[in-house]
């Protein structure tokens, strides 16, 4: 039974701690106890920890009306460096943050259709966190760790890709394979929550208890911030929002099913809104999502009739779609984010708004704001090395107690 | 914002305490630690504090294999008494519970169509709490809380029943007006939740860190079991899945908006369906859900193909949406509860499990087992009695420390 232990609450303060340093560097012990509502010797303890691990630094003192001066810490930007990796249906983007998540190099490998077979995926992320080590010029020593967000429903604790949808993969042991080219510790998870812990730790979930953060792009899903931490359920596949039923009989989806929300509001559901209005639009790119979206996108700023109604046709069947949320889980936050909400942007925000309104209930419909992810980089790379962060930062628990847990990462820890 | 204090933990590991007691009296403090994860000396300093409130006693010894004799302890039934309310569309359900939430008294109070105002209902509450007390004999100071359910949303806080559909009530100041009849400590809440958290610590939820408790009555709704406590939302109105879309443009609902998942499955829903099906059919009892439900459950029992039809097309409904919930929160147990659910029983069960399997992504579908609520008495009834009981256990922890917390319960501790 999973249930709120001293250990899980340890690991819960130690992330809340250093989320706060790192937002707000230079601070003082005393207003991160405010900040975080953890008594002060609680923070000392853990700031103790931190330091310790170099992941902060003493920086000096601040005046204290009349008391001692206080002593600040910072965020020790060099004391490490984290990789993220984004495996998607046509690229893989790669970055490495140093431990302030301030990118310090990116690569990218572009995917040609078709190139989806395993050890291809493996060789381009290899390729890619080779480049950028090397562009970074980081000692391999000071690497933490790299987290691996794939697309589809993956088994954190063994590694092991078991059903993307995009690719037919089953039960690919992704970190294994990964694990013969790649020496640092490893983390996998999918986009749905590698989005979803970017908010919550550098975004607009931050310091909020319930938050959903909707994924659109190719792939459509919904990562779940509850009771301030990511909602995994019980197999870790919570999220998938995209393949529940929007309309019943309706659109043939991949994952077999019919009517799935994904079919109307991913970037192929929206293609497929904009074939049904107008077949012959010049906006429409025939296998080219990205194009499409991009001149849908442009329409809208130019006040293209056609586009405009996309994009509301779209906003309609998103809306009863984010409601649903909206009415189960309550949330303070919904997040629209991905390439999909970044490119269509504020006009599919103010539709989408109108659209939820229309659905929810008005108690939680009150509680919810909707925005857009606000975060300037790529949400999934920087969610991805924050796995890789938690990583390093669980893996301190372990070392200073005495009570086994199962391993979160597939390989030793490099230190 | 919404986080795991120390607090918080203390309060849940007395409940998880409790409940393991409730569930395994006599037990000593070394199967509670082993029952429980929680250290001996944790558990030994909770089994202290429900010993000086008597809600334990402690029972005698056992032999331990050749080591020191262990204490016993077991719950202490005639310690304290709880209320639980029922408030519904056609009737309130009173039942007085000892603190092994045994049921020692019962009353009912039924309303007529258009007896609905506050103050008609508050006199049928008051009516029956005086009942219950009265048959059961317990002096006034023993009873440690009376939980009162009403459908729609309520603010637990305020004890304002802000919006019922179904009598077109908004902001009622419900336990105010209670508050003058009755002087016990009062606490609000909705059926959602009472139920949930009567399967959370009786019922198919225990146990289980990720639950969720579909609702199926006149009102349909999912109290969620999340992280082994109660997922409330951030204006607790979390659950609302009755009133997601499952048909685009379909069926008006009482809510306002149309194609709910109530106007498809709630009992007026199966009325229509079977409407729809066979407009003259027998089983229809025009104006009385109960008579058309119990006529379609014997009708299904006698093998009628009318009847055996608008299970499965409820059926169909109700698994696209409970297919949401799957793939959505990946819980371990899916529960349906209320009058609905156990009329229909077994042959719903069987269409749903059908129907959400072909709704439900593999890897949360095979995690999720979907059972019948195995609570043999009115479950709305035993979860208010057990948000009395959490109240009474919550104000222990408001003496014992010195940080002052929201009030939960409208009146003062009846101690």
């Amino acid at each position: 039974m999973k249930r709120g232990t001293s250990r899980d609450i340890r690991t819960a303060n130690r992330y809340e701690v250093l989320r706060q340093i790192i937002a707000s560097s230079p601070t003082s012990r005393q207003e991160l106890a405010a900040a975080t509502g953890l008594s002060l010797a609680t923070v000392a303890t853990l700031v103790g920890e931190l330091l310790d691990l170099r992941m902060i630094t003493e920086v000096g003192f601040e005046d204290s009306a009349g008391g001692r001066p206080r002593g600040l810490v910072a965020v020790n930007a060099s004391g490490g460096a984290l990789i993220g990796v984004d495996i998607a249906e046509t690229y893989v983007h790669v970055e490495l943050f140093d431990l302030a998540l301030n990118v310090l190099a990116r690569a990218e490998e572009n995917m040609r259709p078709g190139e989806s077979r395993p050890e291809q995926v493996v060789g381009h992320v290899t390729a890619a966190v080779g480049s950028v080590v090397a562009q970074a010029g980081v000692e391999a020593a000071r690497v933490l760790g790299v987290g691996v967000s794939v697309p589809g429903q993956v088994d954190r604790d063994t590694g092991i890709a078991e059903y993307a949808p995009n690719w037919d993969w089953h039960d690919v042991p992704l970190l294994d394979l990964l694990s013969e080219h790649i020496a640092y510790p490893l983390y996998l998870d999918n986009p749905l929550r590698a989005s979803a812990v970017a908010e919550l730790w550098f975004g607009a979930a931050r310091g909020h208890g319930d938050a959903v953060v909707v994924n659109l792009g190719t792939g459509v899903g919904a990562g779940l911030v509850l009771g301030g931490g990511l909602h995994r359920g019980v197999s870790n596949s919570a999220g998938e929002w995209g393949h529940t039923t929007l309309v019943l009989d309706g659109r043939l989806c991949r994952c077999g099913n019919h009517g799935c929300v994904e079919t109307y509001v991913g970037a192929l559901g929206i293609m497929q809104n904009l074939r049904e209005l107008s077949p012959q639009s010049p906006l429409l790119h025939p296998g080219d999502q990205t194009a499409t979206i991009d001149a849908l996108a442009a329409g809208v700023a130019a006040g293209e009739q056609v586009a405009v109604k996309v994009v509301r046709d779209t906003a309609r069947y998103l809306g009863a779609a984010v409601a649903v949320l909206v009415n189960v889980l309550n949330p303070e936050v919904v997040v629209l984010s991905s390439w999909v909400a970044a490119r269509l942007g504020e006009p599919l925000l103010e539709e989408v708004r109108e659209a939820v309104a229309r659905h929810a209930l008005k108690r939680p419909l009150a509680a919810s704001r909707i925005v857009l992810s606000a975060i300037p980089t790529d949400p999934v790379c920087l969610g991805a090395a924050t796995f890789a962060l938690e990583g390093a930062l669980q893996r301190v628990g372990q070392r200073s107690t005495k009570r086994a847990t199962p391993a979160r990462s597939r390989t030793a820890p490099a230190s």
